[in-house]
């Protein structure tokens, strides 16, 4: 690497050479701060040492070279010659602050250095102008700079003077003295020497090239590293540096510090929020050491109290505000009544504020509607939709588990369905090693769902997603002892009945009531929706399984319902018993054409209720896919109390359900070839279809099933299930006179359907990838079982993410690329949609607008996410380069 | 359709039209008899209507048209032009016989009607020359003709006849006299009247129509259709119909008919083997009417009886085989000491003669070593490795089952795995719903497995074939009632200790004891592999876990190990306890090491014993691949004595035990997903290889190990391993001072490794495709559950065959092709095997030998059977043409 050329850009009234487009030379800060001067906003003079420097310093083994020594000295001069002052004197000494600064905001790297270029002689010299300032100037100095350059524990110095304080009986750092002050100096220079074997610098120079160092090293220091590893960020940027003229909050009552907000982060209400510290510098507000006050609105503040600055600080605020196109976060200093400003940056601010913010700006002109936009991450959304935890109230958790299903919820443990359902006139929380279908009235009656096993798309949390009920999976730290009815954790015996709190967002478990915070969507909320959807090119549709699900997907804006399951309705209590006898009678044909006609009507009136309720918009069903162990008596009771009830042989229906366990039921009799095997199961699912359309149609409303078979592999397979509902549908057009026009399509959902997809596209009316189980095989995961080497596989690195819920695109997007691109080869309009997990998870969504599916479908409660989601992609494809939306606005 | 032009076929010692290579045209049998009439064998002359005339039949509503009856009542003028006979006529009478013949050999066909020409007149006619042979003619025609014409009742003319002779008190056909067979022919024709409500056709020309008609119409009755469909033969090549002067073998003392193959057709010895019968016809000898006599060896043969008509035999048998260059089985006829020949064709003989007669062919120059490799069928040869039941003992059997591995098994039915040990002493025979890992023991002390459930690769399958053991699974129709030791079937209940036999290479189960036929590998079998090892391109190897798999591969031929499983060495009993603690203290990494280092020696001492055994062959050693769960102690019981015996609190054990299982265990932690989580795992294994190689090496043999790591995915995964082997290996390296020289390389079973080969080809030494979990992936077909829904594909014709005996090639294939192109196209010359259970699944061997693959791992058993298969593709990739191999020739 050379030298660069340039490494140092100066920023002042009068000479400013960055400007806010140089972010990746002079770091977020340094950008601003020679913008703002440019604008003409009160900037103290300084200049910016480049990143580039920093990947310099690097390459020269960590070392500042000859030729920066030189180049600093001549800029120091620069700044003496706009300030007045000089650097190292004792007369009108200049004294300056060192702040780093890298494109991206970096937690974990050195931060700030204030009044460099103090020493004892020019304190001194100071102090008989202001003594009790110029002894905090040096106590602050030799406090940071010890720290941050020097290596001393920071924690020694605040022993050290809260120690001095409680010995004097002083209630803050305002009640000390210049005295003490002085004292405490000397105290923290023999500390420091203790505590690092150096001496504190008394050459301002030393002390000025010593902090320069110490922010180019923190570049690379173990924090940073690991942070920027965690986001993803590139370890080639560097950050840069600033150095820049001192103005001083802590110079006298007319002297403040503060911060300051363009709008309420909160809310986002437009007006001024922010508070300030008289006689005071640096972090004091932050570090609450003492209360600060805000800037207005109360009858002490910056308004009242220095109405001038005040005044002055509105009307910068604004301008700030306009220039950036986004509400502002701003630190600024009074001295002597002056305002200075010593940074502005994007604020971070909550969902809510974002999107009244967003549907403000646009409305205030000063953001484009594609700005607004990509100005909300998509996830953020899903925080506004579920109760939360009172973040104010939060203890420490009692264990993790992954985090399935966003909200909180607390409740009573119960260790089995029975006793949810049982004890549903109270609060309960279900903890179960794991859920099955079995499970899911318990899940209705429970307000949140532990699992000691499975993934982030085991059974419990794609059913609780459904739900938009909390739930975490995988809390492997857990041990359920169903004898005892107690379950064990970090050394804790928690029995039934205890009350827990889960953090659906979080994954966090908590012991005893924690109090939540109630959604409320505004009206913002869906002045931003109606923006979005003017950008959203891919439709997208609900995960719906009842005509509850299809009118909270309806509430979110779904576009019709994408996938219908139809096996939930079977284990409805009316049904279950039917669907029990339909299988244990597999070899009595007769018989089982009974069982199937008494569940002919009840599934009709699930679909008329469904139909009416989407109103005229499309509803693909999906015809019968789980094994059919799953809708059987699972334990010896179980079997014994349904023997009893239908007077049969305990043996026989013990027998019946050993025989059809399975192995591996992910790859087991399911599907569609329950339907080759068993052909009338989805003959009479598709009569009940049938018949209600011809209701509706008959009640002169509108309506557009679709039919969906899943797990296909080949294009024999589909012609014969497609041939069986087309000779149902013609038997229903005989009888009622009612022309059907319902297409029949596939899910892809396995390597063979995706790779012979030209065969199939000949035959089908349109695909759905089925994204969860494309997964499992693709990768040979088992998303029930993957709990326990996914977590090892992410932490090593091995790979990048949870693959059921970020798609992995090399193979699995591979192939669903390959299987679109075969199928609008045979047909160029080709409907291709995709109803798994992924559908709303942003980056996944990304990708697959990029192959141009018609629709995506998810849960109702990640509607608006994955319309955010589809919208940013388009404007994205559309070559729109600002983004401001990025993990560091959210909070 | 057009009419065909030219659709009879003349053949005689003066005219003959067509030759052997018009069998499309003439089928099998009219291309014969033209051959063998230009050859100047005596044939008696006839024509050939050829196959596409039935086609025309068909197109024209199965009715015979004018312009046939017009050409064929020419043709008879021909026939009697060559004779000096007449048809229809009572002097001279021209008598005809009518056969069909398609191109492959169709049983379910029409065949053969004798004596067409003859009615009352003619034969009265005919008496006064022999009265006997007359009548005896007669009542033959009434017979076959009412039969296969008119439909008849077959068994009735059976019935009157044996009434009739038990009545008179005959002991056999030759005591009939004349006017005993002309009372039968008059009842006869009763018969046909009062069953068929037609008179028997008195004119002649009705007679030969009407048998054409029938011959014709026989090639779609239902039996010839399903025929076809079975052995996937177009239903579109229709049959010729041979029209051939009759010749007498029933008309006097001089006379006889007979059969007669050029050579033994069950040991393929090289003379002359038939039987024959004097005053006999058509069907006679092989119905058993009578007990034929031998063509020679014996004091009474033909040898002795028709010493000149054998002579002429002899020659013209020799003439033959040499002519058709195979082994031919030859109708004949001797009509008052002249010889005629009928039918010639390649005989079907016992896998044992097709060896020798290959070996003998090439050593007579009657087929060249291609022809010889290319004329026995791959599987044949499994039958000559495994013991077989007696076929002349079989009985009725039971039921059916998939059959899983060949050879035949007898003994008592035992319930368990324990029970089996237990009584090793004894024969007996495993009866489960499923066999485990946990049942390897039992298995090995059984005779043979039997399951009521899996398919033809569930455990039960594998591990039998690999062990060259009788297997029979899926075996729906037993059920087992454990409770009481005994199990149902077919309305028989059978208890533990009954006795019952297996065919495993049908099926087929039978109660009781029947013998069986034990194999012996002659010289003919060596000679013969000798022969396909020139033609191989294709490295055979083995499936060997043990110095005794690698010792039975060796002796059939194998080229390495190439899948050497490592579990089945943890199963063993010194070992299963470490293993199982290894397991159960999986949280202390201590504990878990100290239980490791116990298991390094010993499986040192497996790799050692087996690199002893295959001395300097390569032996690729694959490491730990199934769920730990596998290896946990599975019920109540079990893990109560493992408790006592560790003195182990109950609880903990089954905490973890419980934890362990898994809901879809094919698709979760296993394959080097343990040591991703355990990476101490995999390091004993490999520590094992390489100081087993150190003691080889030092040794101063050679021996060359693979290790091959299972379930890899992407690349990061497999560098991870690689690199955690590479340090095992550096280690042991370092402390020898042995240069280890261990390729490192990768199953490619998983849909993403394979998309992603060109990464992992870069990064591995060597890829074997696992076909069988590849199957599994590709398709979402647990091969444990698939026995309930794929014989409903295969028998709704929506899979060809189960693709877990025969490769699916559009998407499995495809995938392979994909990964293999992918791979060389890094690497040109990089090493592909494959060790699925397609390495000896001669279709798949075709298919896998296109592309271009080095290697086939199989069962010790099954090598043979892939070495064929791999020297056929080869020889076929050279553009062979001529097959003599055919599902017809084997029995």
């Amino acid at each position: 690497m050379e030298k660069p050329n340039k490494f140092v850009y100066h920023f002042s009234a009068e000479n400013t050479e960055g400007s806010k487009d140089l972010g990746h030379l002079l770091g977020g800060k340094g950008a601003h701060l020679a913008e703002m001067s440019s604008m003409g906003v009160p900037v103290p003079p300084g200049f910016t040492i480049t990143a580039d420097m920093n990947l310099y310093f690097y390459k020269n083994k960590q070392k500042l070279p000859d030729f920066f020594y030189k180049q600093i000295r001549k800029d120091i001069q620069v700044l003496e010659k706009q300030t007045g002052l000089n650097f190292g004197s004792t007369e009108k000494p200049l004294l300056l602050s060192v702040r780093s600064g890298a494109e991206v905001s970096m937690p974990g790297m050195m931060d700030t250095i204030l009044n460099l270029g103090l020493n004892l002689k020019i304190v001194k010299k100071m102090a008989q102008t202001d003594a009790r300032w110029a002894w905090d100037c040096y106590r602050r100095l030799i406090q940071m700079y010890g720290d941050v350059v020097l290596g001393a524990d920071a924690s020694m110095f605040v022993f050290f003077m809260e120690d001095y304080k409680s010995k004097k009986n002083y209630n803050s750092d305002a009640d000390l003295t210049a005295e003490d002050l002085e004292h405490l100096s000397v105290q923290f220079k023999e500390q420091v020497l203790q505590m690092t074997g150096e001496e504190f610098p008394e050459d301002p120079e030393q002390q000025l090239f010593g902090a320069i160092s110490a922010v180019f090293d923190s570049w690379n220091n173990s924090r940073a590293v690991a942070y920027r590893e965690l986001n993803s960020y590139s370890h080639q940027l560097g950050t840069a540096v600033n150095v820049q003229t001192m103005v001083f909050g802590n110079r006298g009552e007319n002297s403040a510090t503060g911060v300051v907000f363009t709008r309420n982060p909160t809310t986002g209400e437009p007006h001024l929020f922010g508070e300030f510290l008289q006689q005071a510098q640096g972090e004091d507000v932050v570090a609450g050491i003492r209360t600060p006050l805000p800037v207005c609105g109360e009858k002490k503040s910056l308004e009242t109290v220095l109405p001038s600055a005040f005044k002055q600080l509105v009307e910068i605020s604004q301008k700030l505000e306009k220039h950036f196109q986004n509400m502002q976060d701003i630190e600024f200093t009074v001295e002597g009544g002056k305002l200075w400003i010593l940074q502005t940056r994007n604020a971070k601010r909550s969902v809510r504020a974002s999107l009244r913010t967003a549907v403000d700006f646009v409305k205030e002109g000063l953001m484009s509607e594609e700005e607004a936009v990509m100005s909300i991450l998509p996830k953020d959304l899903e925080k506004l939709l579920h109760p939360t935890l009172d973040p104010q109230k939060k203890k420490d958790s009692l264990c993790k588990g992954l985090p399935a299903s966003p909200g909180g919820a607390g409740g009573l443990i119960v260790f089995s369905s029975l006793e949810a359902i049982e004890k549903s006139h109270e609060k309960v929380i279900l903890v179960r090693d794991e859920t099955s279908p079995d499970d899911i009235k318990g899940m209705i009656s429970a307000q949140g769902i532990l699992t000691t096993r499975g993934g982030m798309t085991s059974h419990a949390a794609v059913v609780a997603r459904g739900m938009g009920k909390c739930c975490i999976v995988g809390c492997n730290a857990i041990q359920i002892d169903m004898e005892k009815r107690e379950c064990h954790v970090a050394g804790k015996i928690l029995k039934e009945g205890d009350w827990i709190t889960l953090d659906g967002s979080t994954g966090e478990v908590y012991l005893g009531e924690i109090p939540m915070v109630k959604p409320e969507l505004d009206q913002y909320f869906y002045d931003f929706m109606k923006m979005v959807d003017r950008y959203s090119q891919v439709k997208v549709k609900a995960n719906a399984d009842t005509c509850e699900d299809a009118s909270a997907a309806k509430n979110f804006g779904a576009e019709g319902i994408g996938l219908c399951r139809t096996e939930h309705m079977f284990f409805q209590e009316d049904r279950l018993d039917i669907v029990r006898k339909m299988i244990l009678f597999q070899d009595d044909l007769e018989k089982r054409k009974t069982q199937l006609s008494s569940l002919l009507e009840k599934q009709k009136k699930d679909f008329l209720s469904i139909f009416q309720v989407m109103d005229g918009e499309s509803v693909c069903i999906r015809l019968l896919d789980p094994p059919l162990h799953e809708f059987l008596p699972q334990n010896a009771k179980e079997i014994e109390e349904l023997a009893v009830k239908w007077s049969e042989d305990v043996r026989h229906i013990s027998e019946q359900v050993k025989s059809l366990k399975e192995l591996n039921p992910m790859l087991g009799h399911r599907g569609c070839r329950l339907a080759v095997t068993f052909p009338e199961l989805y003959q009479t699912q598709v009569r009940a279809v049938a018949l209600a359309y011809v209701d509706i149609i008959q009640g002169h409303k509108k309506c557009f099933p679709e039919i969906m078979v899943p797990l296909v592999g080949t294009v024999k397979e589909f012609i014969y299930i497609r041939d069986l509902i087309r000779k149902t549908l013609d038997e229903v057009k005989k009888q009622s006179g009612v022309e059907l026009h319902i297409p029949i399509g596939t899910m892809v959902e396995l390597p063979q359907a995706a790779l012979r997809s030209a065969e199939l596209a000949k035959e089908a009316d349109f695909f759905s990838y089925g994204s969860n189980d494309l997964t499992q095989t693709v990768l040979g995961i088992s998303r029930d079982d993957c709990g326990r080497f996914l977590p090892d596989y992410i932490n090593k690195g091995l790979i990048p993410a949870d693959p059921f819920v970020q798609l992995e695109q090399h193979s699995v997007g591979w192939l669903i690329e390959f299987s679109a691109k075969s199928a609008r080869n045979v047909k160029s309009d080709f409907p291709l949609g995709l109803c798994g997990e992924h559908g709303a998870d942003p980056s996944s969504i990304e990708f697959l607008s990029r192959l141009g599916l018609n629709s995506l479908s998810c849960s109702p409660y990640r509607i608006p996410v994955a319309k955010v989601a589809t919208a940013q992609a388009f404007i994205r494809s559309q070559g729109m380069k600002r983004e401001n939306n990025s993990k560091e606005l959210s909070i």
